[in-house]
């Protein structure tokens, strides 16, 4: 038999347990084309929360009763597509669910004698991915520049930060606790960061941190960690927009102070982006990673949850910042 | 004698008249490499409102007691300058005054054989320049696509509206009255316009004009009216900001809803920009727009108050949008 989780039903601001259901059901087949998996790990990331809405935002969300949407990688347990033989590890769009049918065309075969097969989640996967091209391409980060990073210890942030680090970057990161704080600033070489859950004044302490102000904003949270560091833009500054996890679990439109000025006295650019748009660049960008991670300039964190049946309760906490690193589920069986 | 406007005390708010002072004081010498000028037109633009400020935006503030800055026309009265002879028609900064004195390296020859001199300071000058740049190079609108611009019949908006035609776009506009409304859908040829001052829900009457969505938006004004075009945005779309004419006369700043999140669902743009960014490529402009001027494909208009001693009332109606098109001020003598 299979396990999956589905949407039992739609959430109202932060997702609930009982918005989710664990049930079983008959194994599928894979068609033409297809290949099954059984997942050995589950992605969990922030994109999920607008997957729960009704109607569409960048992509149409989960249907009530369905299985919740997201990364796997695991096993090849039957395969109808030629790329793919039994026993090859796959990268897939499967869902929260122990065996998981996929396109051939859209899964992406994994070399275990690379790195983890679980990397094919983060560093060398979507998050890393994102961080490549939302850093580099969108924010333009140039040698001496100041980068700052909210969300700095999320899958994406820990490597935004790092990657802006390689380029020769001054980083500040922007995060939940203290020890995601000690994390990006004693070990993955960013230059400073803060606590905006303990910090009094985000200006004062952005200030001190940014003294000469900041090039690049690349933003996985928005809100008021946002409104603080908009002033402290330098002229030409870049924003790129790749994640509002503050926003995603509100019941209404939150309201915050009106910052457009700012884009004309300082000739700031504000970028949204979409990892999916640089589709075409994708090795582009996993072999560059690969290379960091290798030789051990780029680091990563998992953070491991054990057991479909505790997804749901990993999710809703790093929805609410109790991650630190790429947070996945590990499947038991 | 000379006549000026100086700055008598900083506004709250809206400036009032007892905010200027008109005063008398003898008329300057200029200085090896400089001219002096009679004005025979000043230039008043809503962004003398920032420069009323204590303290720099993008240029320093007016000091208390100084004449009110700003763009002038008029003839050269001496000139100590190899460019200029006494009788030419120099574009200078002198402020709100009747004679004042400019390096010649910083004014600006005008023949008055092309034009009339007042277009030096509207479409044939820092406004024609600001529409071209800022709708052209920051906004990269395509034929065939939707644009809006709010302050649509100012002397920045209006221009854009008709670049816009002019390169193929379906143009909408938003502005202050039913006069407006009227000049720019009846003589300047955009496709559709509203009165925000009388539209109950801009949401649902920018879906009316932009059925298929916004590639376009350029934005002279901002606050409410940017809450609702940013949503329309189609993706790929891109914001120009130009300027934020709802928010100079706040006390405070003022809130609304975060709209950054459909920056990421719709991979939008926002650029603030100043047209001294394009100080090396001012005679490409120019000379684009004197050609759509000869050949009748461009418009403009001349809101032209008389005296000096009205310029502070004037200013003033300018910032509540009771002008249309370029408001200048003609000397009396």
């Amino acid at each position: 038999m299979n396990r999956r989780i589905v949407l039992a039903q739609r959430p109202t601001g932060l997702p609930r347990e009982t918005d989710f259901r664990l049930e079983e059901a008959a194994v599928p087949e894979p068609a033409e084309g297809e290949i099954l998996v059984r997942a050995q790990f589950l992605s969990l990331d922030p994109y999920m929360r607008g997957r729960m809405n009704e109607g569409a935002s960048y992509a149409p969300g989960v249907a009530l009763g369905e299985v919740m949407v997201g990364g796997a990688v695991g096993e090849v347990i039957a395969s109808r597509h030629p790329t793919f033989g039994e026993g090859d590890i796959a990268q897939v769009y499967t869902g929260w669910q122990q065996f998981g049918v996929a396109a051939g065309e859209n899964a992406h075969k994994v070399d275990p004698a690379l790195a983890p097969i679980s990397t094919s989640l983060g560093v060398l996967g979507m998050p890393g991915i994102t961080a490549y091209f939302g850093l580099l391409d969108v924010g333009q980060p140039q040698t001496g520049e100041t980068v700052v990073v909210s969300g700095a210890a999320g899958a994406v942030g820990s490597l935004v930060g790092q990657i802006a680090r390689i380029k020769g970057c001054r980083v500040v990161g922007v995060a939940g606790s203290d020890a995601k704080v000690a994390w990006v600033t004693d070990e993955l070489g960013f230059a400073g960061a803060f606590n905006y859950k303990t910090t009094a004044d985000y200006v004062v302490t952005l200030s001190e941190l940014c003294p000469d102000g900041v090039d690049v904003y690349f933003d996985n949270v928005g809100g008021a960690i946002s409104d603080a560091v908009l002033p402290r833009m330098k002229i030409g500054g870049r924003i790129s927009v790749c994640g509002q996890i503050s926003q995603y679990n509100l019941n209404a439109p939150e309201i915050g102070p009106r910052q457009t000025w700012h884009f004309i006295v300082k000739r700031l650019v504000m970028r949204g982006f979409l990892v999916f748009d640089y589709a075409d660049r994708y090795s582009e960008a996993l072999q560059e990673l690969a290379g960091w991670v290798r030789e051990g300039t780029l680091s990563y964190r998992e953070d491991i949850v054990a057991g479909l049946d505790r997804a749901p309760a990993a999710f809703i906490g790093m929805l609410q910042g109790d991650n630190i690193g790429k947070r996945l589920i590990r499947m038991d069986s």
